[in-house]
C-alpha cells in the first residue's frame, strides 16, 4: 500500500496501449509526426485557445525550467512560494535554464502564495543593481495539496502583470486542481492570466509526458530552440505524443485525477474522523495529497498495516509529520485497509 | 520505403513488450527501481567494467551534453570533428551544459578525426588567455557512416591523454560499430582509452533510451546532479530501464545493429554495382548509413519507386548528394525493391 | 556634505600619486608586472599567510562573484543574509558566475547571519533533488553597519565547515571592520575559518581595486581562468596593483578606515544625543555607516543644511528611514555642521 | 626597446593628468557622474550618431563579450575569423556572456574575413537542430595588423544583415584603423553597417578604458543590466570616464594612433629594405603591428640590440616567426636603433 508519491505508480492501461498502437511504421522524427499535431489540436480545443502552441517534454522539471526561462532573462527573478518544487526540488534547473536568474521566495499558507506578501515584494523599487522581477510562478495544485481557485490565480497574476511580470503555472497536478474545482481548463489558465502552463501527465497516469502550453504563440520559436538545446527534443516524439493523446482522449485525464482526489479525500476524512491531525491543506479545495501529524500509536499501526509514506522521525512527543499521496492507481480496498488499521 | 534516418522507425517488439511487462505495481522513483539496478549490472558485465557507473537518459543530445560537461570546465574546449553531431546538430547543448565551453573542430575523412590534425591542435601552447583543452569527443560510428577500429580509438585517446584531456565517445551508433568490427564492448571503449561512453539505444530499436557509462565511478555524483539539474532524471525511470534491459538482453542490441548494417551494406554494394557513386564512407568498416552522389536519372528512378532519403537539390550537372540510412526495421524486400528500381 | 555612500568620494592622494609614479616605462601585462608581485607579498605578510594567492580585480561585484563561483558548483547553494550585497545588489552576478547556483537567504539582526537560523538551514537533509549547500558568505562589515567579532565569524564558519561548506567573506568594508575591532587581519579571516576574502579598497580610498585572497593556493589556477573568462584580467594590471600597493603601504588602509569609522561614530553619537533614533547597527562594534529614523523636522533641518543621504519617503507619521555613510574623505567640519543643524 | 605588445606601455600623460583633475570632490557613482555624460556626448558627436548610447568598461574582453551577448542568444552562433581575439584569446568569455553560444570560425588572409567564405557559411540551411547564426564579428584592425576599408566592412555586414545577423566590431585598435584609412568614425562604423562598436582606448594610451557604442539605443537597457551582472559597472566610474574624455579630447586618440602606425610603418619598411621577410599584413592599409620571418642572423642581431618581441622557436632552417607591435609610446630613436642593428 504505497502512498509515498503519485510517481510510484506505473502508467494507465490506455496510455500503454497507445504506445503499442503507435509503434508500427515510420514517422517523421522530432515532433513532425501526426500524433504531435493531433495533441496540439486537442489541447487547443480543450483550452479554448486556438492560437496556443504546445510542446511536449518528458519531465516536469524540464517543462518548468524551459517555460520559466522563456519568460525570465538571466538578470531576472522568478517569484515563487518558498516550498515550490522549482525552489526546493529541481536542483537549480530553473536557474540553469534561465542562465543564472534568481528565485525570490514568498510565504503563504498551504504553499499558496500570499497575495499581500506578493504585493509587498512587487512594490520594491528596482534599479540596475537588482535582479529584475520577470515572472510569477504558481503551483497548481500546491506542494501541500491545496488548490487555488481561478479567482485566486487571476488576482495573483493580475498583481504580477501590473508590474510587468508574466505568469507561469507549474501544473504537475493541474488535472487534480481542475477535478477539485470544476473550473474549465481555460478558466484556470489563460483566462486567469496564465501565460504558460506546464500540464503534467506523468504523475496522473502517463509514463513520462508533459505538455508546455504557450498561450502566446510568439514565444514558440524560442521555446523550440530552448527545448532542443536542453536535450529535450525526442527523435521518436511519436511515443510522447501517443501517451498524451491517450491521456487526454475522452476525458481520461480528468477521470484519473478525480479518482486520485477522491481517494485522498476519503483517506483524509477517514483519518480525521479517527483522530489524526490534518495539517495541510487547511481550507479550500484539495488535490490528491495531504499532510498529517501522526501520534506514535497511529504511525505504528499504519506501519504494521503495511502503509508506506514519507514521515519525519519522531519528535519530542513521539509524533511524526507525514505526507500521504493518492494516485490514479490507488485502490479503494487499500484506502479502507488503511482506515481500518487506525 | 524510408531511408531518411534510423529514428524514423518505431521500437523493437521486445522493447515495447518490456514496457508493458514493467508497468504493474509500484516502484521507487528516480532510478531507485530494481530495473535500473539490473541495467547497471548488465552493462558492467557486458563491458567487463565492474566499477563502472551507468546513468540512463532519454535523448542522445542529453547524454552527450551531460557527459561532456562532466569532463569539461566552462573555460575548457572540446575537440571534435567538424561534422560531429555535438557541433552540428545539438543547437549548442554541449556549450549550454558545459557552462559556455568551446568546441574546437578538427578535420578528417569520412568524419573521422585525423590523427595528425589532432596532434597539431594538441601541440598548441595554452595560457590563461586560451580555452583550456579538456576533452576529445569521438563519434562511433561517424556521421558519415565510417567506423573507427579499436586501435584508431586508442591512438586518438592516447594523444589526448598525453596532453591531459579525457575522451568521450558519442556512441549513438556504438552497437553498429561493434557489429561492423567484431570488437568487444570493452575493447572499443575503456580499453581503448574512452572515459565516458554514451551508448545509444534509441536509433537502434528503443523508444527513447540512452545509457551514459562512466568508467570512472568518481564522476558519478557530479553526473547525477547534472542529470537532475538538466531535467533528465525521470520519476518513472522504470520505463527507461525496461527499454534498455530488453534491448541488451540476449544480445538483441547487437543483432538489431548487425541487421541494420547488413541492410546498408547490401544497398551500398548493390548501388555501387549499378553505377551509383559512393562518397562515404570511403574505406574501412562501415555502419548502417552511407552517402552517395546520384545522377539525375538515378534519383528520379528511386523517387518514382517510393524510396525516401535526404538529398541535396540538383547541382549544375543535375546530380544529387544523398544520405541513405538503414535501421533495425529495414526490410530486405524494400532493399531489393530499391535496387531493382535502379 | 555627501553621506550617501563611501563610493561618492574620489581616491586618496597617496593612491593617485602611485598611479603617476607607476606610469613610466614598460611592464609585463596581465599581472606579470613587479607591482602585482609586490602586492601579493605584502598581503601574505599582512595576513600572516605565506601560501595565500592574491588576485586583483576592479569591482567588488567581480571579486565576490568570482570568489563564490570558485567555491560553489552550478548545482550548489550559497547561504547568505537576506540583505547581503550579493543577494540584493549584484543583479545576479553570483548566480551568473557560479553557472546558475542558488542563493539561500538567512535572517539575523543588523544584517548579521543568525547562528541559530544558520544551524537550522544547515540541518536540512539534502538529496539529488536539492541545491547542494556549498558556501557560506559573510559580509564584514554588514550592509547595516554592524561588525562581526572574530569569534562570531569563527562560529559561523565552523558550523558551515562541519557540513562541508566553505566560507567566503565579502570584505568590501573589511578595513573598517578591523579598525572597529582591533582584530588582526589573520584573526578576522583565515584563523576564523575564512577560505576566501574579498578585500575591498575601492570604498576606502582606492579608485577601483579589490584583492581576492585565496588562503588555499590550490584554487589559484581555477580563479585565474575564471577572472580572465569574466573579462576581469587587466592588460595594464600595473595600475590596479599600484593602487593596492599604495593603499596597503605603511598602514594607510587602516588609517583611512579608522577615520571613516570615527566620523560615523561621531555623527551617530551626536545624532543620538540630539534625539535621532538610531536603528542600525544595534549593539556591538560598528563600521562607517548607520541607519536612522528621522522625524520630519530632523530631516528637514538636515536637508536645509545641505546634508545628502538616501532616505525613504515620509511614512504616515512623517518619519524618514535613512542611511548615513562616512568615508575616508569625510571632513570633521562637515560632521560638526550636520550636528549643529539638528 | 619593447615591441611585444601595445599593452606593455603605460598611459598617455594627458590621461593620467585627467585622473588627478577628476579626483577632488564627490560625484554620483555607477556612471551617473557628469564625466560619463560628457563622454557619451563626445562620442555621439564624433560618430555623428546623436541617438547612440555609450557604456564604459575597463577591458576589451569585457567590452566584446558584453556586446556580443547583447546580439546573440544562447542558442546562437557568432561568425568570426579563426584568429579573432574573441576566439583565440578570451578564454571563452564570449561563450560565457552569451550563455553558451557558439563561435563559428571563418578563414581569410591577414586575419580578415574572406567574403566568399562568409557567404558560403551564411548560405547553410538552419533548422532547430543547429546553432542559429546571430552575429558577425569583425576585428578592426585585425590580429595580423591588416585594416578593413569601410567598403569591405560594409560588404561583410551587408551579407550578414541579409541573413538576419547583426554586426559587432572589435575595435581594440579602431583608432589605428581610422588613422590608417582616413575614414571618418561614422564611415567606419554605423554607416558601414556596424551595430555595436567596442572602441578600445587601453592599447592606445589609456590606463583601462573601453567604450561600447550601441548605435541602436533600444539595446541600452539590456546592455546596462548585462554590464552590472558581469561585475563591470564601476562605482567610481568617474575615473574611467576621465580617461576616455582626455583620450578623445582634441583628437588626441587619433594622434596617438597615427604615431603608433607611423612607427610600425617605419620599422616594417626599414626591415623589408634590410631583407626581412614581411608576412602580415600583405597588402592594403596597415595598423601598428606586423608579422615577420627573421633569419637566425637577423633575430640574433636584434636580440643583441635589446629589442623585445614575441618570436617562435627556430624552425628547421633556423628562422623565427615574430610579431612586432609599436605603440603610442614608441620612440623614434628606438626604431632607428632597431634598424641600425640589422
Amino acid at each position: 500500500m504505497i502512498f509515498t508519491s503519485d510517481n510510484a505508480s506505473g502508467a494507465a492501461p490506455e496510455v500503454l496501449a497507445a504506445l503499442a498502437a503507435g509503434n508500427p511504421g515510420y514517422t517523421m522524427p522530432y515532433g513532425a509526426d501526426d500524433g504531435s499535431a493531433r495533441v496540439e489540436a486537442m489541447l487547443r480545443e480543450i483550452f479554448e485557445a486556438p492560437e496556443a502552441r504546445v510542446f511536449l517534454v518528458a519531465t516536469g522539471t524540464a517543462a518548468n525550467a524551459l517555460a520559466l526561462a522563456t519568460y525570465t532573462p538571466p538578470w531576472g527573478s522568478i517569484l515563487c512560494h518558498r516550498l515550490a518544487h522549482i525552489e526546493e526540488d529541481e536542483c537549480n534547473a530553473p536557474e540553469f535554464y534561465a542562465g543564472g536568474a534568481k528565485l525570490t521566495v514568498i510565504e503563504g499558507d498551504d504553499a499558496k502564495i500570499d497575495a499581500a506578501v506578493l504585493e509587498r515584494v512587487l512594490g520594491s523599487e528596482v534599479s540596475v543593481h537588482n535582479a529584475q522581477p520577470a515572472a510569477l510562478s504558481i503551483t497548481q495544485a500546491t506542494e501541500r495539496g491545496a488548490v487555488y481557485t481561478a479567482e485566486e490565480v487571476a488576482a495573483l497574476s493580475g498583481a504580477a502583470r501590473a508590474r510587468g511580470l508574466s505568469t507561469h503555472m507549474d501544473g504537475t497536478r493541474f488535472a487534480n486542481a481542475l477535478a477539485a474545482t470544476n473550473a474549465s481548463p481555460a478558466e484556470m489558465s489563460w483566462r486567469a492570466g496564465v501565460d504558460v502552463l506546464c500540464l503534467g501527465a506523468t504523475k496522473c497516469g502517463a509514463m513520462a509526458a508533459e505538455a508546455v502550453i504557450l498561450f502566446d504563440p510568439a514565444k514558440a520559436r524560442e521555446f523550440e530552440l530552448r527545448r532542443k538545446r536542453g536535450g529535450h527534443l525526442f527523435s521518436k516524439m511519436r511515443f510522447v505524443a501517443a501517451q498524451m493523446e491517450a491521456w487526454l482522449a475522452d476525458g481520461l485525464w480528468l477521470r484519473l485525477a478525480a479518482h486520485a482526489n477522491a481517494m485522498a479525500a476519503r483517506l483524509r476524512e477517514g483519518m480525521a474522523a479517527r483522530g489524526v491531525k490534518i495539517v495541510h491543506p487547511g481550507t479550500g479545495p484539495a488535490a490528491n495529497l495531504f499532510f498529517v501529524e501522526f501520534s506514535g500509536e497511529q504511525h505504528a499501526a499504519l506501519q504494521t498495516a503495511g502503509m508506506e509514506y514519507y514521515a519525519s522521525a519522531a519528535d519530542a512527543e513521539g509524533r511524526h509529520s507525514a505526507r500521504i499521496v493518492a494516485s490514479f492507481a490507488t485502490r479503494e480496498e487499500d484506502v479502507e485497509a488503511v482506515l481500518a488499521a487506525l
